[in-house]
């Protein structure tokens, strides 16, 4: 089968690689319906986290289960299903307290699995998922058409919207400020407005992304970053600042500014993957009593009620993804992320 | 009257200064019981936190009003009270919030307050207290002489204590991990068993405090520090880790090992004075998907539930202090603190 190969800096390649197939009793083999190219894959793309060797990507994805192992009993072969961005057995004590990043038995597509095989990644034709029971969740049917890129969403992007304001403990009536407008942070501004916030300030400079952050949910666009942006939240909110801020990008400069933004007592939720943290602003969060919790988000435990949510229509976070790509164009998917022409990519086997 | 004057490190004197009048309607003139040396009072005395200019000194002290000012409501001449270790007005937005620490007019004994008037501090005779109302708490009457030195421990250490607990989210049941065997460490296990915690492990090598630790409740003590204290916290949970953490001392080591000892999606409580920290385990933070809480105790918040528990004898955390000096030996108080021959020091003036 075909499946994406990331071999170094700008170079993504889509390679023959071997087919997979069921090698332990709770393996399933997913046939893959849509899959994505996620923001935190062009940390890799533009050299910033290099690869030891060539590996295959992607953590997105969406499919029709077409193998079982014995020893899966909650899926069938034809079911559609969603993949969270980690495989998890959904029974050890960390998933039990909610912490399927922290699962016992974690693995990631793309490297090598506890089980001792290399897991494929998603940006491919199939995929071998392991404790398949545990990792992924069945659909109530095969979905219609328009529901595709929603429920493609729900692997990373809107659970880790859903996890941020969660983690921010976003009450009704609360006023929040959203670091970041990429598709996570439109995504954790469509989260908020799904909780209740009142006001929900977007700190974003980019016209396109602007525009879906108000049609998510925004009700106040800030252009101005660091202490500019700090100063004009404050404006905006009369001299004070906000209950929480959800910080969605992962640098030095976004931390500093989602910690600035956020009033005495409040609660800052960082799930920017921090590839872009040297140092984090203690003392301020010390000086104001702040609550701070971050991390990737458990999407396993958000699936369900998300795909409720998805299946309904009361969301529809797949409007992230704003060019659909064949497979093969895989590469130019990358080279327009990277280029910031596209906000998030669909690619379709 | 006399009061403390810190002079530089090492250099504590006991000086003449101004009485203290009524200098604001909201004011209080308070005579002064009982006074402690503060952990924290000796990074100063260390040399750690320099001063401009020579300071009064002293954050935690209990009395008797002696005077009010024409819009002071709820205290009468002649009634005893607790002062916690800022004054704050009590009715802005952050104390509403419960952060009198962020209080809009918050003013610090011993410095310039927002009314422009250099504030008198605790280790001394008499205090003028700005915002008395907003400030002050009131006893139910003229305590008994036992029950002064768990008085004067609400102010600060105990009060720190609680917030540490409730910060922490202890819950009944939990298992909980404190780093830091000073007062106000071992206010926290006295906290955390108030707080129903089932396994508390202190972390402590210092057998004075093990005992005291022991007493207020902890059930198990790690003398290990680091990496080998983190490696005996893991042992004794057999291969897993703490849903809480403590961090009572705001050094570099004791963060690390706080945030080291927790379980993913634990929870992190940091009332340690950060005068010793640099950096912030934010990556380990992140990868274990941990919330963490910093900031000094809004005391002020705590004081009615706290000296309702002192006042019926169902907690003693005066225990904390193992030595009484007249205020005119506080320079040996200092001295004593310092060279942790003494835990915590209670002055009588």
């Amino acid at each position: 089968m075909r499946a994406t190969v990331l071999h170094g800096a700008h170079d993504v390649r889509l390679e023959d690689v071997p087919d997979p197939a069921i090698a332990e009793p709770a393996d399933a083999v997913v046939r893959v319906t849509a899959a994505a190219v996620c923001g935190s894959d062009l940390w890799t793309y533009r050299g910033t986290a290099p690869l030891a060797s060539p590996t295959r990507f992607g953590h997105e994805f969406i499919g029709v289960v077409e193998e079982t192992g014995r020893d899966v009993h909650t899926l069938r072969r034809g079911e559609f299903v969603l993949a969270p961005f980690n495989a998890s057995d959904n029974t050890c004590p960390n998933c039990l307290n909610g912490m399927h990043t922290s699962c016992d038995r974690i693995a990631h597509w793309g490297v090598p699995g506890p089980d001792g095989h290399v897991m494929d990644a998603g940006q491919g034709e199939r995929v071998r998922v392991p404790m398949a029971d545990g990792t992924l969740v069945g659909t109530p049917g095969h979905p219609a058409p328009e529901h595709i890129p929603s429920l493609l969403a729900l692997c990373d992007v809107m659970s880790t919207g859903r996890h941020a304001t969660r983690i921010a403990r976003v009450a009704p009536g609360e006023t929040v400020v959203v670091s970041g407008d990429g598709a996570v942070g439109l995504c954790t501004v469509l989260a908020a407005r799904r909780a209740g916030a009142d006001r929900i300030i977007l700190m974003s400079r980019h016209p396109a992304r602007q525009s879906l952050g108000r049609e998510f949910g925004a009700t106040d666009i800030v252009a101005s970053r660091g202490e500019e942006g700090i100063a004009t939240v404050r404006d905006l909110l009369r001299g004070r600042l906000a209950d929480a801020a959800m910080e969605c990008v992962g640098t030095d400069q976004s931390l500093a500014q989602a910690t600035g933004t956020v009033r005495p007592g409040g609660r800052v939720a960082c799930v920017g993957l921090p590839l872009g943290v040297t140092s984090y602003p203690y003392h301020r969060t010390f000086s104001a009593g702040l609550t701070v919790t971050a991390g990737s988000a458990p999407a396993r435990a958000y699936l369900p009620e998300l795909l409720a949510d998805v299946w309904s229509g009361s969301i529809v976070p797949g409007r992230v993804f704003d060019r659909e790509y064949p497979l093969e164009r895989v590469a130019d998917a990358y080279a327009a992320m990277n280029e910031r022409t596209v906000l998030k990519a669909l690619l379709r086997p």
